[in-house]
């Protein structure tokens, strides 16, 4: 049974031209407002039966849960209070004492009351269903994330859900249709979106300096081999455990994400199907021998995932992905951040690269590659890109992820990121795992928009 | 009619150790020699039914006919006159004027009577017949590459052929079958192995510095619009004719050569499959509707080659490779060149990194690889790097390839590539074509040793 209640009725924008983001949080006057919905109404796009541009009831003091205290959970809480418009209503994690260190560390100075504090491992279940919260913030492990996600927007919430949003295509499917159902937002938290630089591609991407995107390259190249085996970084060691049992790219959105919305994708485009190939797993298990500290219990493990995977994605198109997912390398971090086109090329890993026809045999140097950045970046970004600095989160990028969706949910604008990026940016993990079993075989991805992928012409947001 | 005369009773010396390499020209006495036959007839690998470590008779003097004086037959023709023991017997292309330009610009000062010339275009088949040339050096364009070095081969020559040596499956069988049957050597001319970053990463490899490898990625990025649209550089513009009838990746060996050393590829491992997946054509096209001159016969024409293919390779050890192919995208040269070990991590391009574990996260800075360079720089190398960097050829990378094909010859030493090489790199041509006909589906890469990829452990060149 799905419960639709109070938000049922709320009403829904588009957002016709990028003027509206010379918004201030103070714009969200009724008059603009009905306007917007008459011209959103009357729109084209206007689809009861999606949630494609969805926007809600504006919310003046956001009220959020954040479930899940670990390494995101507590940065999150570090970030979210600071934010104008926002109230922590309840912080939850199975371990009572990240709980309560977190009440004690990141609410000093707050103007509200204490969140209420919950340690119980379904009081999840709890929060979402408490009538005095606008936003369920998730990040538990990765298993919990569509449970919870369904759940909360059952029980008439938002929910903002850490990457990735859903392990399996059935998950995926759930996120959407429950969307589609509650007409609540579901947003993946997929900060790498909000990077300078990555912002800046997006806008020079948009006012045509690459001429037509051709190809695009993504990766979470990250050794976390200290990190997975640590006895506190990650809950249970949750992360090694997903490691001991799939294979495939499990980690695919940082790299997806921001090329998914270069190549418009299901605004104009979308993915049709990948194939991917894993190397057999070496590192892991040497490592897991090796440096595993006495008495540790993963010594002699097998580990499924191989330590390297590449993945291919072909859109409809004929634009290409290479992704690539590699946790387990002793290499430099890396998500490479590769955008070909026909008048020029931009690439941000291992080193900043841009450069234009005609001279495209060599990059500018990097003082003018940081020109560029900089004379790309949107007004809004501008805007709180000193605080964004000061208050941090990866160089900033996660505080402009929070400011973005408090801000859109505060001015009753669509978010930047809706269900369907959420789906299909997740759906690789469990396609790129099948492709992997049955030896590279290509494997269709889903139309998570049902035959609407093609009504909204271009991702616009962020423009000039 | 194959035809096996003089050399048919060459005899076969297997490198037992890389102390060999200490050989200068002069060290090819008879006694020692004979017992390295002695020792390469009673070793486990010596199979009179393949070629794999062929040595054959030494030859004082290497006749040379050089076919096809485009781009790569003039530099080789400027290189190979340089090098000791070389004879240039006969130089030949469809193109008088190149013959003529050649005969006049190359021999100024040689020791040795002008080459003879040859027009005509079927002038290879007299020249591979006739009987003063032990070596066929190949630089026509790829659709004679094959037919020339069977022939060659059948008319007891040692051959080199420029990349790719072959089209097809059906072609890479056909040198393969013909080297075995003739016992002649077939190299197929990869620069790229000899390039002295790649050279010095071998012997790193080889002494183990990046502990067990487990990906590696290789590329020809390159953009040649230009060039292929020129009137004058690729005659009859066979290149860009290759692009508009074909798609995959048609040019693999620059990538590839190197990291099949690196992987010991039919020498402990072997290519098992691949699939591969193509961008639709962009930047080609538009290319040549927008910048061709006036009356330009390829206006509006239409290209099947993708913009960019990516191909992903497994070994039967589960080691992966990624081969990206783009001629057409306006974006730095690339060959890529990336190496990842369980303990160590090397790249050439965008720019050179090298990390090791346990300092992973960060690569060396650029003195500290230069320096490793050179520490890993194998004996015989120091000693020629001088003449290889004046003499040139991409910054000498082409004369040490020249070199080492001499001097193995002048040696009765097997030749660092061997036809199973030539073969296998070639393969990628037609088989990424068809995965990519066929919407990306795995294809079996052939074992072209039929059976022995295991018997030799290791490449074993160049190691200190």
């Amino acid at each position: 049974m799905f419960f639709i209640k109070t938000y049922r009725l709320s009403f829904f924008i588009f957002i016709i031209s990028s003027s509206l983001f010379s918004f201030s949080q103070k714009d969200t006057d009724a008059n603009k407002l009905d306007q917007l919905f008459v011209k959103w109404s009357t729109s084209k796009y206007h689809n009861p039966n999606n949630v494609l541009h969805l926007a809600c009831q504006p919310i003046d003091t956001v009220r959020i849960a954040v479930i899940g205290l670990g390494n995101r959970g507590q940065m999150a809480l570090e970030r979210l209070p600071k934010i104008e418009g926002v109230k922590i209503i309840a912080i939850a994690d199975i371990d009572s004492n990240k709980v309560n260190e977190s009440a004690d560390k990141f609410f000093k100075d707050y103007p509200y009351s204490i969140p209420e504090k919950y340690y119980g491992s379904n009081d999840w279940e709890i929060i979402c269903q408490r009538k005095d919260i606008d936003l369920i913030y998730v990040c538990t492990h990765w298993e919990l994330h569509t449970p919870i996600a369904v759940f909360a927007m059952e029980n008439d919430k938002h929910v903002a859900v850490e990457v990735p949003a859903a392990l399996t295509i059935k998950e995926c499917w759930q996120l959407v249709k429950t969307a589609e159902k509650t007409r609540k937002h579901c947003i993946q938290l997929e900060n790498c979106m909000y990077d300078f630089f990555e912002i800046a591609t997006l806008n020079m991407v948009q006012n045509n300096l690459l001429g037509e995107l051709v190809h695009t390259e993504g990766a979470y190249i990250h050794d976390l081999r200290a990190l997975n085996f640590s006895k506190t970084y990650y809950w249970n060691n949750w992360r090694l455990r997903n490691l001991k049992k799939t294979d495939g790219n499990t980690y695919p959105t940082h790299g997806l994400g921001p090329l998914s919305h270069l190549l418009n994708i299901h605004r104009g485009d979308r993915m049709t199907h990948l194939v991917s190939m894993s190397s057999s797993q070496y590192g892991l298990s040497k490592y897991s021998n090796e440096n595993a500290s006495i008495n540790n219990k993963w010594k002699g493990e097998t580990f499924k995932k191989g330590d390297m995977n590449t993945t291919l994605i072909h859109t409809n198109n004929g634009k290409t992905i290479m992704l690539q997912h590699d946790v387990t390398s002793p290499r430099p971090y890396s998500r490479l951040f590769t955008v070909s086109g026909t008048e020029g090329f931009i690439q941000k890993y291992p080193v900043k690269s841009m450069s234009f026809s005609p001279n495209s045999h060599r990059s500018l140097n990097s003082n003018d590659i940081n020109d560029t950045i900089i004379k790309y970046q949107p007004s809004v970004i501008k805007n709180i890109k000193q605080k964004a600095k000061e208050i941090g989160g990866h160089g900033g990028m996660d505080y402009i992820m929070d400011y973005r969706l408090i801000y859109c949910l505060r001015n009753g604008l669509p978010l930047d990121m809706d269900v369907y990026d959420a789906a299909e940016w997740s759906s690789i993990v469990e396609l790129s795992k099948i492709s992997v079993d049955k030896g590279s075989k290509p494997m269709k991805i889903p139309d998570f928009t049902r035959g609407n992928w093609n009504s909204i012409k271009k991702v616009n947001y962020f423009t000039k």
